[in-house]
Order: structure tokens, then C-alpha cells, then sequence
């Protein structure tokens, strides 16, 4: 099956876990069967190859995402990189003109799309291959899957089938309603719209064609940013009148709250934290390198990262945008295609942060206009390149870099690097990047 | 006057913010009135100050205490250090030997003992006056403060006086009762035993011969690690009959629990924190420079420091004792005589720190076996000595030492430092001090 996971932006609802750069769906926190965690997009991506080795999967993102999806799944997955954010129907048509154009997918094949965030089980994808198939034997043009209710939530859109079998016409579509409201839909026999579909690819190019005037994706690449936001529900399901819809009972929640997020949790604690024995129905995720003790808390979540620390009642914590969108706080930690950094100390003239550098992966080769740098090489072996100089670098060599100098570092092992920034106009858009040259010949010996 | 407080140990009770080396009357949690904040022995030696301009403060205390005094009190104050902890009654002896002996005061001059940590106002100070008057005036050879119970405690010794007058004699002692008991004393009008006496010098000094051979100060302290382990209650106070009790009703608390603690802090938080509209009796101390976010919390309080972070029921905050013994975690912070530091990262092979030196002041000259380690100036301006060669430092320079260097560094400007040792066994253990030397003639100049 060929199967788009829409993976969505900045999820605040997840602060201190989660933030500008770093999305909800890579926060590692459910339990793999060799003791170690895998985060909502690594569980996902793991369930569809159980069932069905041979998926393919693209992920649908920003670029801002593309380092963390290659580091979590590896190199196999692909990514469809969004040029900027358009909404779920420019997106959609995205990935499937990349399926289609880039990766030559006949335009017959059946595609299923769906969020990259719900926490499922195995029995979702059996339904999402029965959706298909379903879309592959052109039971409708576009088959939608509806989640059986559990309670009458205001977070969902409706879909009213025609009828109660599994697989039925849609009689209508409800915006997200009050809760009264959502409890007559459910009494008519309204299903959740989870925002699952599946289409076989030449459907969605012909509306694409007729919206958007789509060509082929190299001309909608890079046209993107012209592109108005439109959900795909709202340019597509919604007039579709050749539309059926497949129920799914099964466990589909969605994690965007703490309070949702810790009951999905297998164990109490992630990370270093102690609970005393009057804890109860309390979680901790702890990402710092010293010890959370906590007494006597009820119905709570608690979360420390290099960000910040949240300290909460459950059903509070569906509340925390607002007060983290007043949170000025520079990103202290980031996952990159070649490593990651944190930032372990800021001054008023300096800062400084720890780097590492994945083997194999190097830093672009750049300079800074306003500040000077000192990498004290901490552990590992690898090469940098100093104003065209290349020398060979390991644990205990110390690199100066004034102003104005182009450097960059390539890691051979593992390598872990103290970084000093020192001046007093410290800011990431002070980098100028160049194509990298080497002078001379040979490698100038370690000093 | 003439004032001994005594400065207690390590207080695990008020972890992450005192631990084995910091202890809790040095946090700064009360306002001051230029909008700063104060610790508990600020508070007191101001109170002091306040009360009697010219009031002698002796603070006697143990070696590791006595930089985060003279940091937080200036150089004007009496530090007593005991070489070892021996209990009250050798503590108390040894400060009065060193106010008559080292300071030359007169042993017919009255003085007070009291511990550092109680909450107390004004009040309590003007009674300390009255308590050295009446030791002075010879009403008993030994005068104590008895504080009026406001509930019957389980953490205090009781005294019973003979009579309901303010100043009455003593009829007994009695240890930490239970809750039922203490019901009892009171009932039959006993008060507190807060550890608070005045007696003239000669009194103690008298004892001190007589039950420890007591000659002078020099001799006390070089055999102050032979003496038994005895409090001043069990081996004087208790066994005296030339005594009388001064009833104390003003403010008199003892801060040694997050619960109480906080019941003194004027403001909710002090540090970053944000308590959203539905936090109920809360408080916040954060000493990290990310921010701490409450939501829906009640009768709590949070703490963080680079040692870890405290999450508790007020209540609850009680018990900590058992659980803080558990956590094995070293040093993040302290302060030094010089300066202090704060360990920022820790790896297998590496530890680096953000070291910062009080202008005028510098490091031992000393040399590590085993670990190598690199000082990368960020701020300030001063002097080092690395091998005998001494040069000018400031913002921007490195210096790098090798296993078995020798090397300090003085203070001008207040410098600050990111330290990166790297080694296998970096232990504080591993360090040789040195008489510093310097070769050659003047300065070699920064390259």
C-alpha cells in the first residue's frame, strides 16, 4: 500500500517537550520490545511495516521536520518537503504529484493519507488496507474512514452516513460541534472525521488540475508559496458527491494534550524521577540529566527539558497554549541532520553549547560576522577545515575561529564539541555559508 | 552585645537547594527592601545590626560553610570554624574561647547563643538584649529563652519554669515529647526550648575546664577531633541549678521544611515560574534560567536548581529526608571563597563547568594527575600561571593544561570561565596544590 502520513507543525500543546522546532511526534516515549522508547512517528512507521513490509510511506512535512523524520526512520522513508505551510490540500496534492511524478507510482494505485499522530493499534492499518482497496476497486472516488464515537467531543468534525453498515454513503458533513450538539449527531449515528482518506492518485491530480491548475510537481514546488490555505476537506470531501465511508471501532486517540499524552504512557516515569508512595495517577518526563522527586501529587504531569519545566494538573494542561505563546525562550536544543546541540550556558557576551556530529556528517561550511568561536573538541575523531586549512581534529584539540573565518568540522566517529560563541550580537542569522575549498596539499599535522 | 549563632550542617531537607555542601540558611528567599532578595543569615545578621550597631556577630560554624558566609556577610563578621563537627557543647566552647582568647573580650562579659535558622522579627532581638542584661546582672549563670507554644509540637524539647512570671526559674527539662504529651507540658504552662541561652564568658569557659580540660583556643582547636560528640543542653544546661528561663511570645519559626519555608516567602515565586489563575497556595523557587509553568496546582511547592528539581505536596514536603538520601548526584553548584561554579555538562570522558572568579581573587596554584584541562576565558579581565610562566588573560583567550601542569588564575575584573576537563577519572580528589612561582622577568605578552 502506499500510505501519505501528514505529519502537522509546532505543537506547543507538548511544552517543554515540544516547540517551535521540535514537534510532539518525535518525542520518544512509548516503551519498543527491546526496553528502549520510539516516539509517535517511529510506533506508526514501525505498525505499517508489521503489516505490510512493503508499504511505501512518504511523509508529507516542512523542511524544518525533514532532519528529525531521516534521523528517527532512517534514509528509507521518503519525505515530501513542503516549501512552506499551505494547509492539508496543497499538501496532499504535494505528496501525491511526488508519489506520481518523483517516484513514478502509477496514477491508478490506490493512496491512504492520514495524521501522523493518533495513537493506534495494529488493527487501524488492517482497516486503513481495507480503505485501499476499497479506493482501488473505485467503490466511490474518495473513501473516508469514520471513527465509531466514544463521547460527544468538541475537537472533531462529523460525518453522517446514509446508513449503518460498514462501508456506507455520507449524507452530510458537521463542523466541530458544542458538546450538546455533538451528542444529537452521535444519536443520528454521526461518526468522528479523523481526517483519513484514500483516493486512487489520478483523483486527486484531475481536482488539482481543476483548483490549482496543477502541471506536475517541479512547477508546484516551486510555486507553493503562491498557493492559497485550504483544508482538504473543505476544497475536496465536502463537494464530493461520489464519497463513501468506512466505520473503524478499533482504539484511535488522538495525543495532543498531556493529559492524553501520559495515558498512553506505559510507565509512570520517563527519564530520571522518583515518585513517593502518595503519588497517585502521576507522570514524569524528565529529559535533564538530574534527578525529579516528587510527594504527595495527584492527577499530574511533569515534564523537564532543556526548554523549561511543566508542572500540571492533567485536566489542565489542555490549557497551556497561551501561557507557553508568552514564553520568549530561545531553543535550547535541536535535533539536525548531522547531530544535535544544546545550549548549556548564555551570557550577556557569550554562549555556549554542546555539538555533536553524527560519523560521516559534517557542518556547512560558514562564518559569522559578529562573533568569534571556540570549539574545544570533547570526544571523537574527525577533520575541519579552517579558512581553506584542513587538519585532522580529536578529543583535547582546541579550534579558534575569529570573525570572518569560514569553518566547518566532518566527524569520522562520533563527535562531541564544547562550542564558545563570544560576542554581543549572538544570533543564528549571523551565518554566511560558502562552498567549501581546500588549500595545499596534504593535511597539516595535529599541533 | 556579644552573639554566637550557631550556623548548622548540611540540610537535606531543602533539597534541590541545599545539599551537602550548601545549606539552607544561605538561600536567598527573603525581600529585601531595595528590591533584592536575602538569605536566612542576611536577615538575622541585619536584624542584628538593626537592633545593636555595634553587636559583636560570631558565627560558628563548620570549614565548608565559611566562604558562603563571608560571600554573603562581608569580612566584617567573626567566623568561628570548628575543624570538625563535635556537637553544641564543643561548639559553644570553642566560639567563646574565641571571642575571649582570639578576640581579647572579657570574660565577665555576658553573650548569647542562638541557632542561625529561626524565622524570627525585631522583636526576638530586643529579648536577646534582655537575655545578655540579666546574664550580666548575675540573675542565674545560665538564662534561657523559653518560646511561648502555639501548638504542641513534636519537634521541640520542653521547659518547665517554676512560675507564670516572665523571667522564673527552671523547674525541668523534658526531650521531644509526642503530640499527646506535649498537650500535657503545656497544659501545665511549659515553653519551648528553642536553644537560645546567655551566660557570662567565664561560666563556660569554667565548664569547659572542667569537663573537657579546657586551657585555650589554639589547644581546643588542634584537639577539637578528639572530643566526644555532646550538645550544650545534655552536658550544661540540664544539669545546672543556677538557671532561669525569659518567656519569648513573639514571632520565633522554624524554617526547616519546604512547608515552612514557604509560609515565610512574601511572594509566590521567586526565579522564572508562571502560575496560571487556578494555583492555590503555591510556590515556586527556580534558580534555572528556563522558565518553570504551573497550572492547577494546589498547596504546592517546586523547586529547581542545577541539582534536580523538587515537585511536592507542602505537606509532604516533610518527609523528603529518605528520598534525597537516595539520590546519588554530585555537586552541580557551590560557592567558594573565590567564586563558585556550575557544572553545565558531564560525559564519560569530559566535564565542563562555568567557573567565575571574584576580582582580586584567584585560584590555588595546583596540578591534576589525571585529567588535562582547558580554560576558555569568556569575560573579564586577569592573570594566570601555568608552568611557571605567567601571562594577562581576557574574553577570547584559551589555555590549555595538561595532565600534570601546574596552573592558576587571578581575578582583576571578575572573570568567567568555561573549565573543560576531559579524562576517564575526573574526580575532585585528583588535585596537588603548589606554592605558586613565576619564572623569568615581567609578562609574556597575549598572542
Amino acid at each position: 500500500m502506499h500510505i501519505i502520513l501528514l505529519s502537522g507543525g509546532s505543537g506547543k500543546r507538548l511544552w517543554p517537550l515540544s516547540n517551535d522546532i521540535r514537534s510532539k511526534q518525535f518525542i520518544k516515549i512509548f516503551r519498543t520490545k527491546d526496553g528502549g522508547y520510539e516516539s509517535m512517528v517511529q510506533r506508526m512507521y514501525h505498525q505499517i511495516r508489521e503489516v505490510d513490509e512493503g508499504a511505501t510511506v512518504t511523509i508529507a512535512t516542512s523542511k524544518t521536520q525533514a532532519s528529525s523524520i531521516h534521523n528517527q526512520l532512517g534514509d528509507e522513508v521518503l519525505v515530501c518537503v513542503e516549501p512552506c505551510r499551505r494547509d492539508t490540500f496543497p499538501a496532499i496534492v504535494l505528496a501525491t504529484a511526488y508519489l506520481h511524478d518523483v517516484c513514478g507510482i502509477s496514477q491508478e494505485e490506490p493512496v491512504i493519507v492520514c495524521p501522523v499522530d493518533p495513537y493506534v493499534e495494529i488493527d487501524y492499518f488492517e482497516a486503513l488496507k481495507k480503505l485501499a482497496a476499497l479506493a482501488g476497486e473505485g467503490a466511490a472516488s474518495l473513501v473516508l474512514m469514520g471513527m465509531e464515537p466514544t463521547y460527544p467531543s468538541e475537537k472533531y468534525g462529523y460525518i453522517l452516513p446514509t446508513d449503518k453498515k460498514t462501508v456506507s454513503g455520507v449524507k452530510t458533513f458537521r463542523e466541530k460541534p458544542d458538546a450538546e450538539t455533538a451528542k444529537e449527531y452521535i444519536d443520528q449515528g454521526a461518526l468522528w472525521n479523523g481526517g483519513v482518506f484514500a483516493y486512487r492518485m489520478k483523483y486527486v491530480l484531475e481536482k488539482a488540475k481543476q483548483i490549482i491548475g496543477y502541471a506536475d510537481y517541479e512547477t508546484l514546488f516551486d510555486r507553493y508559496d503562491s498557493l492559497d490555505k485550504i483544508s482538504f476537506d473543505y476544497a475536496v470531501v465536502e463537494k464530493e458527491t461520489d464519497i463513501c465511508v468506512m466505520r473503524f471501532q478499533g482504539q484511535w486517540k488522538d495525543l495532543g494534550t498531556w493529559n492524553t499524552l501520559s495515558e498512553a504512557m506505559e510507565e509512570p516515569c520517563v527519564g530520571e524521577a522518583i515518585l513517593n508512595e502518595t503519588c497517585e495517577n502521576v507522570h514524569v518526563l524528565n529529559e535533564l540529566d538530574v534527578p525529579v522527586l516528587c510527594m504527595g501529587l495527584k492527577n499530574m504531569v511533569v515534564s523537564a527539558s532543556p526548554e523549561g519545566i511543566l508542572v500540571s494538573d492533567k485536566e489542565q494542561s489542555s490549557y497551556i497554549k497561551p501561557f507557553v505563546d508568552k514564553i520568549d525562550q530561545q531553543v535550547m536544543f535541536a535535533e539536525k541532520s548531522w547531530g544535535d546541540f544544546l545550549v548549556l550556558d548564555v551570557t550577556r557576551e557569550s554562549r555556549t553549547s554542546k555539538v555533536t556530529l553524527k560519523p560521516g556528517h559534517s557542518m556547512n561550511y560558514h562564518s559569522h560576522l559578529r562573533r568569534d568561536e571556540i570549539w574545544n573538541i570533547i570526544s571523537g575523531k574527525g577533520r575541519c577545515v579552517i579558512d581553506g586549512v584542513s587538519r585532522r581534529v580529536e578529543a583535547g584539540d582546541v579550534l579558534e575561529m575569529k570573525a570572518g573565518s569560514r569553518h566547518t568540522i566532518m566527524a569520522d566517529t562520533e563527535l562531541k564539541i564544547i562550542e564558545i560563541q563570544l560576542g554581543r550580537e549572538i544570533s543564528v542569522h549571523d551565518k554566511q555559508k560558502f562552498e567549501l575549498e581546500i588549500d595545499g596539499v596534504g593535511d597539516k599535522a595535529d599541533s
